[in-house]
């Protein structure tokens, strides 16, 4: 049993020197939110009122910009503004998989110049340490934060024993960017050297994959309630796409609602975690 | 040993009924050129300076088009009208990983519009089949192909062993839409079920860190040459970047020199391949 998951939010934010890791554990602990929203939408507007309707629920916004259709400059500043707005951190969930070389130029240039607004961004493993050394010569000086994508919550996916514990010992030789995981369960102590006891070190677990009310997307993607994930796996941060916005990104009252109804069940079984008696 | 191997391209092409590859086969028998450049630079007019220089010598050309800081609509039109020009295929090097519902809208939407002008794109198996029926509910109508990740030249790949062994099973029951791999080896029959021998498999291998002349580039990425690639391990397509446009890509004679070098190297790795006598 890790010890860190009996740890409140508040004083694991003490720990962390990684200035986005330790932001986000504090912004948890403030807004009283562990709840994530991932919007996958082609429009600006759409994006921005999904955003707008979910920011005071949430610890951070996940986004895919490069499905956005009329992406550009005018979208990352109001993205700023909501985030200054309603205290949350930007997570550009990009799924970064090529060589060091190339995936500094991707993190830093092109149209979306992703370092330079996300907080938070993510990166397979698969290509070995140098994807690591890439994206930290760029992101370490702005003070950014990389997870690793150590399991996935789709079928079939092939994230799991030899290869999860690979992600967990590059993300422990880079403790400094690598803030912690995509995962399904925690990682402490994971693929630790043989007599080594790394139980009490201390990952961030974002969870995708969380609904309330469904099962699976027909595409391959599975679903788990919040008390799973947060209290059952130890999990810190709940991944929350289409049981928040649902199909029509506009319904903005419903959407508020699901919000509100996901930070109170994500963060009862934070609850009920860090004060379990075992 | 692999028949595959020993047959030309253009007997090849006539096997293959997904249109992109058909398309490459014909187009490396007809121009006798096995060399797809790779152009990481981040500017339109660099990119479409280099395309032009190797055109003549390439059967295919490799993109980031998300490194590029100025990308347009205007400069894709440019860049097929090079293809027309030229006579060579678009492969845009995205490395798509996620799972299917957000591929299919990354492949199709955005800014970049992927799928509405490359021929070609990759994708890690990571995620698991989701991740190519994303894909292939967009491009296959559009006549694409997709190549799965199935090994990596970078140092410390996870991308191995029984990892690449799933990647050949996915790509098998997806032979339509996924035409081949993104290796350092020929995967005709890797990882068949005990007692089927599918060693007369046909699958396109390209293969990226190929150089005539360096070892690695100081974060992670390793060269080995054309006659390794093709002659030893019947790869079919080198992919060769920085070999090519070294690191002034304005010098265009020069880069036309370096391609012609290249285009050179591979096919007489390739013509010896298929004479060989055992």
């Amino acid at each position: 049993m890790s010890a860190t998951k009996r740890l409140t939010y508040g004083q694991r934010a003490a720990k962390y020197t990684n200035p986005a890791a330790k932001a986000l554990l504090e912004t948890m602990e403030r807004k009283k939110s562990n709840l994530c929203v991932s919007v996958d939408v082609v429009k600006s507007a759409d994006l921005l009122a999904v955003v707008d309707a979910v920011g005071p629920h949430i610890c951070l916004i996940k986004t895919h910009v490069d499905i956005i259709e009329d992406f550009g400059h005018e979208l990352v500043a109001q993205l700023q503004a909501l985030a200054q707005k309603h205290d949350f951190l930007i997570f550009e969930d990009r799924k970064f998989a090529d060589i060091g070389n190339t995936v500094a130029l991707q993190y830093s240039s092109g149209v979306h110049k992703i370092a330079s607004w996300s907080h938070i961004t993510n990166a397979h493993p698969v290509a070995g340490p140098s994807i690591i050394t890439g994206l930290a010569s760029v992101g370490q000086p702005l003070g950014r934060g990389l997870l690793l994508l150590a399991e996935m919550s789709s079928k079939g996916s092939l994230a799991t024993g030899a290869y999860t514990e690979a992600a967990v010992q590059m993300a422990r030789e880079n403790r400094d960017f690598v803030v912690g995981f995509i995962a399904q369960r925690r990682m402490d102590g994971i693929g630790a050297p043989a007599g080594v006891s790394l139980k009490d070190e201390d990952f961030l677990i974002l969870t995708p994959g969380v609904g309330l009310d469904v099962k699976g997307d027909g595409m391959g993607q599975q679903y788990r309630t919040p008390k799973q994930v947060v209290l059952e796996d130890g999990c810190d941060v709940i991944i929350v796409g289409r049981g928040i916005y649902g199909k029509d990104p506009t319904k903005v009252a419903e959407i508020g609602k699901q919000a509100v109804r996901y930070q109170a069940a994500g963060w009862a079984a934070y609850v009920e975690r860090v004060n379990a008696l075992v």
